[in-house]
């Protein structure tokens, strides 16, 4: 119990390999999919609410009753549901989702804030991308929050870590895939590209940190760097709008 | 000062229709609009740094300096930045914004989250909304969360609000638009319906609450009920990124 309290924090995490899975539609995904269970904390009266859900957990994995005062210090959630898993981290290397080469990527460079970043991939199954991958000095795919703005999606599809950001592009060039930077700033224009072609490749799509994008450096290793649009007066769109219109001009031209 | 704290509370805001624009970019923001300054809290620090910006302020809105400690009880932000203008609410009755009729309105209907609503106001901004309604128990879009995720943006459209929101969509069709609910479970995906031309029409987007959709009745009041595309496992998109794939797709179709 001690042990999983520590996995609030990322450098336990990563040390241990393991993370927490807070709250029965996070604990169903997790079970539906290849995440490895370790054990489940569950309150008595989540016991009884979440019956089928516990009924549904293998045999072999540890379901340990907990006071509901132990629970609040095993969540973030304002009211915690009751019921939270440990479990095996989900990423993989992105050599992984490389090969065999997908057709649509989300690169995650430098993303900060772990609601967008959840919020990113779900988006990204939502628009049937092979994988996610956080570069650089992303934040933790497994941090609470990411886990639980996700709804469930961090289990649907793979996702990947890299540290080096650059060599993570090279990489996808090399895999056969095309990189385009989401930049505000960019010589190509979102809509135009889809009405082109431009979208029909594969791709892997960069985007960068919510409050000051992708380095120039970083941007200038992308094949296109490509604007959306903006047609009043805002300044830009939020990171995860921004990913949901790429992603989904790229399912569409793939689509079509 | 104490007055100027309690605007934190909406009721308070409804009752003397003014509220707090927190920060240098929301300040700026409300100066470059129809928006009515009333008074700028400013530390000794943030006069000095934001003397520009303080610079044009008109000479009859009273500037007073305050301590930080005084700030910090005005602002909701992590860091304030020192700068806090007590501004006239923004909001106008919904008849306002549909004579003349718009091409393209965002209908929020019951919208809890307040970043979320903030980011749909920038969204819509982005995408050429000519206006932005609150409907039924939406959130206050002068809450301050609401304010800043919407980066400057509710400076820029107009905004309305309407307790009753069957006649708020009433009132849309009244004055030529079509309502579109956006709705997971609808009968029109939204890219047919955009290769279709349905979209070409002038639009108002009906958005629902973020956790529980749109309530059928309200829905059903729409021209259509649109669902986007899911081509991978999430069960939905969040509330933004959905308005923004809805309202940047009525972008595309209006200037093709």
């Amino acid at each position: 119990m001690k042990d999983a309290r520590r996995l609030s924090r990322r450098s336990v995490r990563s040390e241990r390999r393991l993370f927490l899975v807070d709250g029965p539609k996070a604990v169903e995904g997790a079970l539906g999919s290849h995440a490895v269970l370790h054990e489940v904390f569950v309150t008595a009266e989540a016991q009884e609410r979440y019956a089928d859900l516990l009924a549904a957990i293998p045999t072999d994995v540890p379901v340990r009753l907990v006071e509901p005062r132990a629970m609040a210090s095993l969540s973030d959630a304002v009211s915690p549901a009751g019921v939270v898993a440990v479990c095996g981290l989900l990423d993989v290397p992105l050599a992984d989702v490389l090969d065999p080469a997908p057709r649509l990527l989300a690169l995650c460079a430098d993303i900060r804030d772990p609601g967008n970043a959840g919020t990113v991939v779900r988006c990204a199954d939502a628009a049937g991308a092979d994988a996610v991958a956080f570069l650089g000095s992303a934040v933790d795919p497994h941090n609470p929050k990411t886990v639980r703005a996700s709804v469930g999606s961090l289990f649907h599809l793979p996702v990947a870590t890299a540290a080096d950001a650059a060599a993570a592009v090279t990489a996808c060039r090399a895999a056969g895939l095309q990189v385009l930077a989401a930049d505000g700033a960019g010589e190509v224009d979102l809509f135009a590209a889809e009405a082109d072609g431009l979208l029909a490749a594969p791709t892997a799509w960069l985007l960068g940190n919510e409050a000051w994008g992708l380095p120039p450096e970083l941007a200038a290793l992308a094949d296109h760097r490509v604007a959306i649009p903006i047609h009043g007066r805002a300044e830009s769109l939020n990171l995860s709008t921004a990913a949901a219109l790429c992603l989904y001009a790229s399912a569409r031209a793939h689509r079509s």
